[in-house]
């Protein structure tokens, strides 16, 4: 057997457990009791453990070494096989077990303490769980660091967008800063002098959000017989190709932030389940970076989505959920009125509800405070005060309390040390490609506006979903849209939804 | 450190890996989207492969050896946890790796065709799937008969109930044949000459049945913090101690059968969870054999909760879930009607919904057949024919269809041949504990009439539950009853319930 095929034979024993710890994972966060946190926390250090134990073996060191010379052999799939396959043997043999292990159960222990302490606006609590776990992050950093030769948070990077760097990020962001302050100054001038929308006055039935949420995913493309939505605190898509979860969260007095929500996570799902069924146990066969998936779920939900055309055949659905036979029609369900909601633009210190011209703004505070812990230039408890600077630096916003401020993301307290920039150039990339689809598909527009969904996801599944990690993101956009990744369609889609 | 203690670390690995595949057990057969089957039956294979990996690593062997030499040093607990991993060790190295992943995907596959071919009545279907997984429960029987020098069925009994042999199988069996049959004609006299009770008359709304088993599980000692209650094709009790997860399936007709479903997986939660704290993530801190597991659900549904006592304390908590202020009270809610709607006795071709008298029988017929199929003496082809036989001689019942006949149940579909003797097992050792309690604790029966569960169940979190597997079941029974286990006490709790 050559040393590629052990090596595809490994690498497919990892794709299993991680599929395992995948489903761990969305347990943990939708349905575990409180009290099954510590034996879960062991069972997840573990099956970590055992991962970092399979790509340690100096016998796979051997054989990649091996079949990086037998290159010549392999097909292109398999060349991009490798290569994913060297980028995750790099990461875990800069690590000791030991801190593996330590790593996990840190993990654990802060986003237990985290939970309470957004709800109780308890930094204190939080920053117990957090030190520790900061300390662990930067020792990863460190010994990473040495190894990849990339500087400490570059490497943190680099496990969640492999070939992105600060200065490529640094670049995007300055661009961004230059013209978004003032188009945000320019768009809500012109919001200012329109009428504002009805906003949703609940209380909607939560069973006929669900009815709702069901409806919209199945018609864009989502299989139930593949996979789930369920409720969670923080809407996420989870599990694995053929069983894809997706969950929200219900506002009974909102329908729309939980519909949006759930567009979102159906741009996860549908990228997950488009990924390329022959490869679906080797690297090759997953994402390339997080970046690419945030792409395919703001490409769903913010430019689709958010659209007229969208609202327009949206709306008729809505109404026959939420209104029965005999009572009157309310605006809020109508069209117009739905898709001002959904684009209505002002600053606001939560991430999450944040429109898209303002989004970017909460990535860059996020951006800096993360590098700087990183660096050693902010101590955690210097974290609110500093947060606080930046809100009214960025948006000029000063947050209530902790728990709309620092703690209001998960992303911290489960060691997720720059992640936040994926969303950002997801946002970046979306827009890319949605112009792409655009030239492509010829009646994109009307497709949407009649609830056909079809020939968008198909050209998504044929340029992008399917192709894995076949291409790097920058080589996919490139080949995708003919340019390299830059912010002009952004800006152009923004310009064009927003100013008209 | 010692080779005592290195064990303990392997094993605690094995604990681990146990327990999220208990999750991902739980997973599949209560939320899992049919999509995600064949992905979830290779995680599962991957997991078991692991796990074997750990049991013959020739390192494990050395140690146990070792340890085995410094037996001096150890205190019983240590040396019983010994013993366990000894057991373990066993039965893994006995087996093949090829045939672990084998048997675990013929598993999967055979489980998935169970569910519909049970539906549709469909052998044929089901057998594509038996017919191969056999041959590999054979091959496994085979494999460990060899070297742990048992017949081929003793051999599989001994995984679910180490110590047992077909020999006092056949002897308890062989005694129960010497008394039931009779006692079974007496006790329908008996129940002929008596008023019919009447029969539950629907529909339950599934909300309140949910929230009355919620307040039984409470009252009796089930701590939700640690665990939950969900629905499932087949009650049962998963997950692990911290997070015990059971499973009932709502009758919308009769609220009393999922009422007893779930007060019998109450009585294995709260063994799970009694469980020896400091010994959780040991062999010793498990319970020894499922015959001692299912003494426990037994002696909670049978012995408890369909007592008199019992529903005298239980009949107006169901009327303040059920009965509306502005109802009149219905008979069927009455504590006399509900004794004797769950002591009725009735021969019947579904083994989870037959009495305790009749019980047994649909187990020694599973039995007799199994062994038969193990022992290459009855092919899958006859499976129903036999079964039918077997059916009209015991009980004077025959299966409208495959589906209330041999396809009933999940434990052939599942490879789980040997595992049937359990709960008869678990009856005569649940009636031995339960006469013993009584003795025990002074005011038992007036205990239960006021639903103050409070001394039984502590009595049997010290005698039983935090023994783990401290002592082997016979043993354990003998230790705590002061007798060895034999069919008495069973015989006199049938003669006193049912001829009075």
């Amino acid at each position: 057997m050559s040393a590629y095929t052990q090596l595809e034979r490994r690498f497919c024993r990892l794709a299993n457990i991680e599929g395992a710890t995948a489903i761990l994972d969305w347990d943990w966060a939708v349905i575990m009791p409180k009290g099954g946190a510590e034996a879960r926390s062991d069972q997840l250090s573990e099956l970590s453990l055992i991962k970092h134990e399979i790509l340690t073996d100096s016998k796979l060191s051997d054989l990649l070494c091996e079949a990086e010379e037998e290159k010549g052999e392999l097909d292109d799939w398999q060349i991009a096989n490798l290569r994913e396959m060297r980028h995750s043997w790099s990461h875990a043999n800069a690590m000791q077990p030991d801190l593996v292990v330590a790593l996990n159960k840190a993990t654990s222990k802060c986003e237990m303490l985290w939970r309470e302490a957004r709800e109780t606006n308890d930094f204190k609590s939080f920053s117990s769980g957090f030190k520790p776990l900061l300390d662990l992050v930067r020792e990863k950093a460190k010994a990473k660091s040495q190894v990849l030769e990339i500087s400490f948070y570059d490497v943190l990077v680099d496990e969640y967008d492999p070939g992105f760097t600060t200065n490529e990020i640094d670049k995007y962001f300055s661009d961004l800063q230059s013209f978004l302050p003032s188009l945000l100054h320019k768009i809500m001038d012109v919001q200012d002098n329109q009428k504002a929308p009805v906003k949703p006055n609940g209380p909607f039935n939560l069973v006929k959000q669900k009815e709702l949420s069901g409806k919209l995913m199945e018609r864009i493309g989502f299989d139930f017989y593949c996979g789930r939505l369920d409720e969670s605190h923080h809407p996420f898509c989870g599990g694995v190709p053929g069983d894809v979860r997706i969950t929200t969260k219900y506002d009974k007095d909102d329908f729309t932030s939980s519909m949006m929500a759930v567009l979102h996570e159906t741009g996860h799902a549908l990228y997950e389940s488009g990924l390329p069924k022959s490869w679906r146990y080797q690297p090759v066969g997953k994402a390339p970076s997080m970046s690419l998936h945030e792409s395919q779920s703001l490409l769903l939900e913010m430019q689709v989505c958010r659209s007229q055309e969208f609202f327009s055949f949206v709306s008729p659905i809505i109404k026959s959920v939420f209104l029965n036979s005999d009572s009157k029609a309310s605006r809020i369900f109508d069209q117009t009125n739905l898709y001002r909601l959904a684009t209505r633009v002002a600053p606001g210190p939560i991430r999450i509800y944040a429109d898209e011209v303002t989004y970017p703004l909460h990535i860059m505070l996020r951006y800096h405070l993360e590098k700087a812990m990183i660096e050693g230039r902010l101590e955690v408890n210097d974290l609110p005060d500093a947060w606080e600077q930046w809100m009214k630096n960025l948006l000029g916003v000063i947050p209530k309390n902790h728990g709309e401020g620092c703690l209001q993301d998960i992303h911290w307290a489960t060691g997720d040390i720059g992640y936040f920039p994926s969303y950002t150039l997801g946002a970046l990339i979306a827009a890319q490609f949605f112009e792409k689809a655009e030239r492509v598909i010829k009646k994109n527009k009307a497709d949407i506006s009649s609830g056909n969904f079809r020939p968008l996801v198909s050209w998504l599944l044929k340029s992008i979903h399917s192709q894995g990690s076949r291409y790097s993101t920058q080589d996919l956009v490139k080949r995708v849209t003919g340019c390299p990744l830059d912010t002009r369609a952004f800006e152009v889609h923004l310009k064009t939804r927003y100013l008209g």
